[in-house]
């Protein structure tokens, strides 16, 4: 990737999203911004999934909501479109894969809702800048993603267990990690879990369900996260029939900052509309 | 009221209201449970109302959502019913109050959603507890509630403008209730305004549109938060069929403890769910 776009806006990225110059993943570009997973459904599911994620906001953490039909983000990205600014979407029929388009505008209906969820990336930047390991960055693979025994609350007809990521550290980096992701609510929050992996039924830590193994070194232990792969798997499970998300880490700049992140952590969602200037 | 009541737990209260021994308003009643204000709605509105609350938390700040056709809330007070467990209930019908009363099981429908929203009790006994004023307490009525120029952020059909609660106060006192109810998100959070009322569009603060006045003293200024009147004003002008709230003052009494405030901050909703034990 080109050192340039790094140091890119939000808004440049997603140009070159829509121009299809860009169609790889998103890690490291337009550091300081913050991304988002894509979970697009039809109205007719639209509560059901909106009430899971109320329920579940450790793995669905909301960051915007679209009105049906309306594919414009305006709160986190005004004049962006959800339909061409992502650089790779995945098109599920009844739980089935059918397509990986670079754009989506053939496929939008009037009554689909998009949702933007918060994503890891935010708060692995601050790990690194903090000196904690990220161990699959360390390896330059993708991040090591198990389902677990824990059951999300069920909303409607949502249900399924909880998908958590992995990421290996001492435990006095545990703890040090799980202090700064408090403050990112909208990323996941602190860790769901640490050490024993069968206590939430992950049987092999070598063989994750997605993403890539990755080594634990002498001392550390595995720390688990709530992971963004939740509700994909959990809508693909429920008979949703017609999904659309963006393909796993080609995900959806804002023009969020993530050094604004104390304002949009108290509201996960657009709290200046609600200040009188 | 009986001093028994105020020791009382959130269960002993709905208890009451189910026989229909207590129909009276429950503010210094169960005193450290948390109360709410209660919304019921058809399916057909809900997500419109989801997408609402999701994008006005300072008005409505949620606190749980009941799957359609249920009417115990899982989260804060199991085995509670909302169709008895409130003093006094109102029933609207195209916008119209049709009915008052003290329990709503002939009303109830398999396609209603019930939710519940925060209210400013909790942040009023944290202000009386740290010797700032509550004027409308120290005066023995309703507190003022204004309808301000502040829009709401819309959602599908429902928009409209955040109606405020006021509150006077010295400068000085105000920012120390700025910083305590900072850590009130899930009871409407900090005021969104202070000082002068024309400028959130409130021509004359001895006039509320709901509520009473109070006076202000020699060097106090009138402070604002929102109000959890909002959404009943929104849905009822946003021609909902049919409606069902609590009668103002009326509240349902949960099992959530204030104290345990800062971790229904974090989630709003449930986050014990998501933590393996």
């Amino acid at each position: 990737m080109s050192q340039t776009l790094s140091q890119a806006t939000g808004r440049d990225i997603r140009l070159l999203c829509r121009e299809q110059r860009w169609t790889g993943p998103t890690a490291g570009l337009a550091l300081g911004y913050i991304q988002a997973n894509l979970v697009i459904i039809p109205r007719e599911w639209a509560f059901d999934f909106l009430l899971f994620c109320q329920r579940n906001p450790r793995a669905c953490p909301i960051l915007e909501v679209t009105d049906p039909g309306c594919a414009e983000p305006r709160r986190c990205a005004p004049g962006a479109d959800l339909r061409t600014d992502l650089p790779r979407y995945r098109v599920y029929q009844q739980g089935k894969l059918v397509a990986e388009p670079g754009e989506i505008t053939s496929w939008w209906r009037e009554d689909l809702v998009a949702f933007l969820l918060g994503c890891s990336f935010s708060f692995e930047r601050a790990l690194l800048q903090t000196g904690l390991p990220v161990r699959h960055i360390e390896c330059g693979c993708n991040v090591p993603m198990y389902r677990t025994n824990i059951p999300c609350a069920s909303a409607g007809r949502l249900r399924g267990p909880m998908v958590v990521s992995m990421r290996p550290m001492k435990p006095q980096q545990a703890l040090q990690a799980a202090h700064i992701c408090e403050r990112f609510p909208f990323a996941h929050g602190p860790p769901v879990h640490w050490g024993d992996p069968a206590v939430i039924g992950i049987a092999d830590l070598s063989k994750p369900d997605y993403g890539d193994p990755v080594p634990l070194y002498p001392g550390e232990v595995p720390v688990f996260w709530a992971c963004g792969v939740t509700p994909q798997a959990v809508i693909q499970e429920s008979g949703v029939e017609f999904v659309i998300t963006h393909k796993p880490g080609h995900m959806f700049v804002t023009d969020w900052r993530e050094s604004d992140y104390y304002e949009i952590a108290e509201t996960v969602a657009n709290r200046r509309e609600h200040l009188a200037n």
